[in-house]
């Protein structure tokens, strides 16, 4: 693994489909970096790798360190070394894309991988909980997340900005997760506001995609529908 | 590089936006397997990467071997070990498809990387004309491309069958380059028949893509015509 190169496994598209019954194990997916993020079996909750633990959001609230032999459907994750480090605020999610214009202007069709550190005013965030059926697309568990609202927390962000062209592939735009310090809190973020985090940010050009090879992956359509996606993932 | 992973660089949606002024040099793809397929700098001809070698295939039907610093704006490329060797007729184009279907059951969303090696007894072949004007698109080449019907030509193909849900990034179905084993003939293959070649077949499931970093790439749009696609590249 390359420093900031990305790894993807399978294609979002396969979770838009419902395709989440196998996929990597976690301890596969703790060589392909420091840091991730993405969801387990069944769309049994959200997805964070940081800096050698993988950890399970689950939709109840509860957070566990996941197992080796944990199996993990889809997933992003980059051997993270930021090649630009400040201290800033972000009053809302749309100031990260203006953060990434300043310090990398012309980079609509690079990848941005990032990490904020540190005191956030509020967070909002979403885990997602398993599929009641199988194949049940995550669109319509989209529909029955459990929400969470953060006053002052203390935490860390991992995230990716994918170009436009990648929407199904991975999520168009910010993707980004969130865990506490105390390992208590996190989820798939929908809103944020921080007075000043330390953020880390770095380019990628080179992604590898390594896809399933189960009977349901190869069955699937793999059909695109931003709407479904913006609406679920945004 | 890993036996039988893939390496692409640039998109397909980027030529069909005419963005090819810049690419990795030769030496560079040469390090990412032992065959492949692509374009050059202005789509100045059709690449065939073979043995070690890469091959400049003109639209006025002349070959060269390329030089190490010429640059190529997209390329597919893989190390390329077959897991299944046979020997078989391949009547037409669409039969390569019932082949893979025969050996490689179920595998719709994974690549399959090929080689066929010996006697046709046709080959009907196009090579792309270099741009006229920076940013022509590959439709508009397309259009005025070069086309060399062979008879009783012997030679490799070199190929690539991309999952429906590439379209875009790669060519979705199949994309196979030809070259005689004078050096003399070859192209993009539009058809093509033989009564028996040596056939050899990997199914590939890792694909790393490398993005180009330069500014055209990034302001590019690079949003999808599937019709251009097919019309062009079919």
């Amino acid at each position: 693994m390359e420093d900031n190169s990305i790894y993807q496994f399978s294609l979002l598209n396969a979770l838009m489909d419902g395709i989440c019954e196998v996929g990597i194990p976690t301890s596969k997916l703790l060589q392909k970096g420091n840091q991730g993020l993405g969801t387990f079996v069944r769309m049994d909750g959200e997805l964070v790798m940081l800096d050698g633990t993988v950890y399970q959001l689950k939709g109840d609230g509860s957070i566990r360190a996941a197992d080796p032999h944990d199996e993990i459907p889809f997933a992003m994750s980059t051997l993270f070394k930021p090649t630009i480090s400040i201290e800033r605020a972000i009053p809302n999610k749309e100031s990260i894309d203006e953060i990434f214009d300043e310090f990398f202007p012309h980079t609509a069709n690079q990848f941005v991988s990032y990490r904020f550190e540190g005191a956030f005013k509020s967070m909002k965030v979403r885990t997602v909980r398993a599929q009641e059926y199988k194949g049940q697309p995550l669109s319509e568990l989209g529909a029955k997340q459990s929400v969470f609202d953060y006053e002052d927390v203390e935490g860390t962000v991992v995230g990716f900005r994918s170009p436009e062209s990648w929407q199904g592939f991975s999520v168009a735009g910010e993707h980004l997760h969130f865990i506490s310090h105390d390992r208590k809190k996190g989820g798939h973020i929908l809103e944020l506001c921080s007075e000043g985090v330390k953020i880390g940010m770095a380019l990628n050009s080179n992604v590898h995609v390594e896809l399933p090879t189960d009977r349901d992956f190869n069955d699937a359509k793999l059909a695109m529908n931003d709407a479904e996606i913006r609406k679920v993932e945004g």
